[in-house]
């Protein structure tokens, strides 16, 4: 079996389309990772998950090592039984919730002591217990440990902090590297920080090089900086990294970042926007997102969107979704969540379609205009 | 299409197995009826709910008339389409839920004037508009509307509201019998006060019977009386009703009620418990109820009970089960919901396999010794 196989079936200005191949399956590119923070992505059942379209489910690192615990998660026999979702999985290093979540945090060269958030314990978190806890999950593709500082930050706190991160980079790759059979088994992915400064971006585009990964992310950005800022390193940061590996974008986006982020070479995405907001009673359709708590839908007998397929767009209306999201029903965020999901994989499979297919331009015109065209009028 | 006819198959010492053939569908009784509060049995999707065997749903007239009320959802089409469900669906009459839940409420010879417990509007329910709400809510099986007072008041208070509840179910027979196309269609059941008190209780079933119901239930217990307080009175009350019609326990209950209750001539239930406890964390199981909350579960790679066929019994472990309880996540409340409906319907298929086959005393008998005496050692 392949352990990590890139392929680049067609491209299209710098849109990439193709495939990864790994042991547990195939995961299509451009991808959407849904989040499964604790072990499962909220209100919804794997094979539901797996119905949307998702080839690929994310597990954040620092909920799990909290609870219920990676070696708890090792001794259940790893967090694909554990969750029930055999397809892949892949696994951020904890240090950016570290930073965003937890209280009492002291950085070090060594790595980062933290409180927990749930119970105020304290933990370390270093290069070398990320890789072990990514390895006690199971993880298929296992992220560097990083630091992400501020977008904000004086340029010489980026710069120190970014190579910094270049170092954690090189122990995270000894530690997986000296993980045994999982090493064998699994893919490393480095993480490029430097903000928005174009320099700092390349000097640790070419560090991350150095010790080599499977595939790059695009670390520090949706951090607050805002679309356009965003939209411009990603001019540049795709470019900077290896041509043939996987380029993901962490924690990124709404639907109009996804298709400027694909537009400039980005092939993976995870975000818990589709799921989180779902539960708020925000629904995404290809008119612009819709907020179903709003009363012109309280007797709205059309469906949430018409050109979906999804669960919650066939059997119900839009007034029953506003019912069950003002009445604070389980099964509101239920419905949502899967509809959201679905939405975000068929845009997915929609680049995926136009890049193959050379018509990428046209198609991210045609989705924009409908997009941002209606959007204010409906929601 | 057959309206409403009741077929008893066996019976076995007062326990009786059967059917109920409506328009929407066949009810096989001793039945269980999941309860749909606000147009939804919480947590589930409503093919979930039909997968676990129910042949019928329970909805609340006092939750529907308040949100998202009974006008917007006739303008909607219906309840069934509303929720998606198309199968039987009974109604209660708003009258006990009026009681339990809405503040400052006046009670006077016309109905019941109170306040909304979700945002303090008054509202007015009197026997016509509770018969009128259930039509437009479009109720296969609709209840008389009737005042449940304390079971530990005075006899005097328990009698003269039995016998305003007996003139108020006279209101509910002629308002229900002049709706028209819907009084076609649906069933009318009437519901039998009296608290603990035999001569009270039977002095309501004949002015029921005086009446004519499809279908008759015995109201006012599950209040806080006790196991042993109800069996007392259904120790005579189902047999102080008609033996050719379904007997109907409101509100009940625990599965060893339903056991004792079947057992004395009841043939329909509905009760929050199973969803209820579910999200709470308690999974029922054949011996006896589990807290997943407990630590005890933490690491347990067993099944919730390995004799069950449901989803969350066949893909997941306790200890899984106990992460997703401990962390508040939606799919815990969805799992341990699908679990416990599932039990509660394969308790009530065992309950007429075992009266169909003349053995309901035995099997009776070994479910009250699994059930108890497990329990308080695992839970």
């Amino acid at each position: 079996m392949t352990r990590f196989t890139f392929t680049i079936a067609a491209t299209d200005g710098k849109a990439r389309t193709g495939r990864i191949a790994m042991r547990r399956g195939t995961i299509a590119t451009p991808a959407f990772m849904p989040v499964g923070t604790a072990a499962t992505v909220k209100a919804m059942k794997p094979e539901s998950v797996r119905a949307t379209g998702a080839d690929i489910l994310l597990g954040n690192t620092y909920h799990l090592m909290l609870r219920p615990g990676a070696e708890r998660v090792a001794r259940l026999g790893g967090l694909h039984r554990f969750m029930n979702w055999d397809r892949p999985i892949l696994t951020d290093s904890g240090g950016y919730q570290v930073m965003s979540l937890s209280d009492l945090r002291k950085i070090t060269e060594d790595g980062v002591t933290f409180a927990s958030h749930l119970d105020g314990s304290r933990h370390l978190l270093t290069p070398e217990r990320s890789m072990e806890i990514q390895r006690l999950l199971g993880s298929d593709i296992v992220m560097a440990f990083d630091e992400c500082p501020r977008a904000d930050a004086p340029r010489e706190i980026i710069a120190a902090s970014m190579r910094m991160s270049m170092r954690w980079a090189r122990r995270s790759r000894d530690a997986f590297d000296g993980g045994g059979e999982h090493a064998q088994a699994a893919a490393l992915f480095g993480i490029q920080q430097g903000a928005l400064d174009e320099g700092l971006r390349d000097e640790s585009a070419a560090a991350l090089q150095d010790i080599g990964f499977d595939g790059y992310a695009v670390g520090g950005l949706a951090v607050g900086e805002g679309q356009e800022a965003m939209f411009g390193v990603l001019d540049f940061a795709p470019g900077q990294l290896p041509a043939d590996k996987p380029r993901y974008l962490m924690g990124v986006g709404k639907p109009d970042d996804l298709v400027g982020a694909v537009e400039r070479g980005i092939d993976m995405f995870d975000c818990v926007l589709p799921s989180r907001s779902g539960r708020n009673g925000q629904g995404f359709t290809w008119d612009g997102p819709v907020n179903l708590r709003n009363a012109r839908h309280a007797e709205d007998s059309a469906p949430l969107d018409p050109r979906c397929a999804c669960d919650a767009c066939t059997h119900y209306s839009r007034a029953y979704l506003h019912h069950l999201i003002k009445s604070g029903e389980i099964l509101g965020a239920m419905l949502l969540t899967e509809h959201n999901l679905t939405f975000y994989q068929a845009l997915m499979a929609a680049m995926r379609a136009a890049i193959a297919e050379q018509r990428f331009a046209a198609w991210a015109a045609m989705f924009r205009r409908d997009y941002a065209s209606v959007a204010a009028l409906t929601a």
